[in-house]
């Protein structure tokens, strides 16, 4: 079976187009590599790239992104809401089908340090592919941003994983690592009482006592009458939709408010809707290649 | 998007291994194919073939496996158990992801014009195929099953679809047409009750005023001392496996009992178990291309 990789890559511009319309080009002219969504939003002044295939492609295709990133982008001169360190801020890998965490880790790896090689640009690691506790979480690399970067590489513990000890002048830093798909999950709940719909995102997030893999908030949907607990699920295979689901069930009915409607907002792997249907039908001894198209796949 | 059609043709064979190999062989030799699976019954001496790919690939594979089986088989001398008008039996066509019922219906017509003209073999269309309604159930075609065809193919209405009037000499007629995918799916219940299992089965199941898609029978699986409710889900989309779950867990509440587990035996297309997810999580406006292995077989 063919090992998938998807890449998340975010980087530090939002506004231009054509640059943007360029770095989107670089993957897509990667044989093998699909290009599945990209964003951009102005106030954070950021894009965000979505792609997938073989590792090797998908690899190639980062690294042609990095490369013209680095061509044309300025962190000198960049502004944005968003906290960054780098042109090309932070490269994700995640697993699809056939393709392990391990893969991802490994596949992280070998491009921060191609990517350090070639461009001259310090590489920490993160999430899965880093061993160092400190230096797992996102934010906690990131805390002080470009403008504190270099201070920041100069103290202790700070030194990259790959290439120079100081920020590259334009591009700053990168941080590429391997993590499990996100899923973006809302839950709606049919009442506009804003305090249950944040105390039920308190009752679920890791943040505040709740699931390890969920971050949780609640907003008000003014023009609705509704308030929705808005969701991001990091990793479905520990902390299953089904679990969360039923917790923000049970603990809107302590305040008397019924589930409206769920959503997901944009794409979902396969497999965390099939864990769904396994809970909610009690189905025992099911394997994912029963799914036809699992199966299809695998011959191909 | 590519369109995925399956093929389950049966075959009046489950005893000579080599002959089923050579059958088999001729759908492996098709590029593009994908031999999912085969099972071979020696009671019933018939084999089952399920195989995938493009529709113009997978009709090749059909006729090939219609030109071996007609130079090997012999209906004149076949016994077995299963109703069988001919040496191959039935061909349903099923519509994957891309295909619609509408394109295997097609598919269908076209195969059966091919092989009639080709081995002068009389083909019958069925199911979706058939605008006959006296036509549509495979019981009704295959009534009097391959001793009784000379003269039931004599009778006015069933001169056939495609080929000559009468039987071909060794091969019989062939049903060939276009159905949904079928789900075989069992619910064992926390009872060793068989009437309990025998009252839910009758409750759901089409032929007692159950639902429309759904054939089912209770059995006792001795060996555990519980009893099991086994259906064949015939149209998932306008039957879908959450609403039979949820009948067959009200109706064994309703005698005291609970379900104990599920299990889907063989493959399941993805969408059936989506679907179950999106009941169970309320989720709103979710669209097939939300699934990540569905964007990227759209993007290949």
């Amino acid at each position: 079976m063919a090992k998938l990789v998807e890449c998340v890559p975010n980087f530090s511009e939002g506004r231009d187009a054509e640059t943007i319309d360029a770095i989107a080009g670089r993957v897509s002219a990667v044989a093998g590599v699909h290009l599945l969504d990209r964003t951009s939003d102005r106030d954070h002044n950021r894009s965000v790239l979505t792609f997938a295939g073989l590792p090797d492609a998908v690899a190639e295709a980062a690294e042609g992104a990095m490369e013209e990133a680095l061509l044309r982008l300025d962190m000198r001169v960049h502004e944005g809401q968003h906290p960054r360190i780098g042109a090309v801020d932070v490269v994700p890998f995640v697993p699809i089908d056939g393709a392990t965490m391990a893969d991802c880790v490994a596949l992280a790896k070998k491009t921060g340090a191609a990517i350090a090689d070639r461009f001259h640009v310090p590489v920490y690691l993160y999430e899965e592919a880093s061993a160092n506790p400190a230096r797992k979480n996102l934010e906690d690399i990131r805390r002080g941003e470009f403008e504190g970067l270099a201070a920041k590489m100069a103290t202790a513990g700070w030194a990259p994983d790959y290439g120079p000890a100081a920020p590259h002048p334009t591009a700053g830093a990168m941080v590429v690592g391997a993590r499990m798909a996100l899923i973006a999950y809302n839950i709606n709940l049919a009442t506009n009482r804003l305090d249950v719909a944040k105390k039920i995102a308190a009752a679920i997030r890791h943040s505040s006592g709740g699931f390890r893999y969920v971050k949780a908030a609640g907003f008000m949907l003014a023009d609705r009458g509704i308030v929705q607990v808005s969701m991001n699920l990091t990793n479905y295979e520990k902390t299953p939709i089904a679990r969360v689901f039923e917790t923000v069930k049970r603990e809107a009915a302590r305040h008397g408010v019924a589930i409206l409607e769920s959503e997901i907002v944009g794409l979902v792997p396969s497999a965390a809707l099939t864990a769904a249907a396994e809970f909610y039908l009690q189905i025992e001894g099911f394997k994912a290649d029963q799914v036809l198209e699992n199966k299809l796949r695998e011959m191909t």
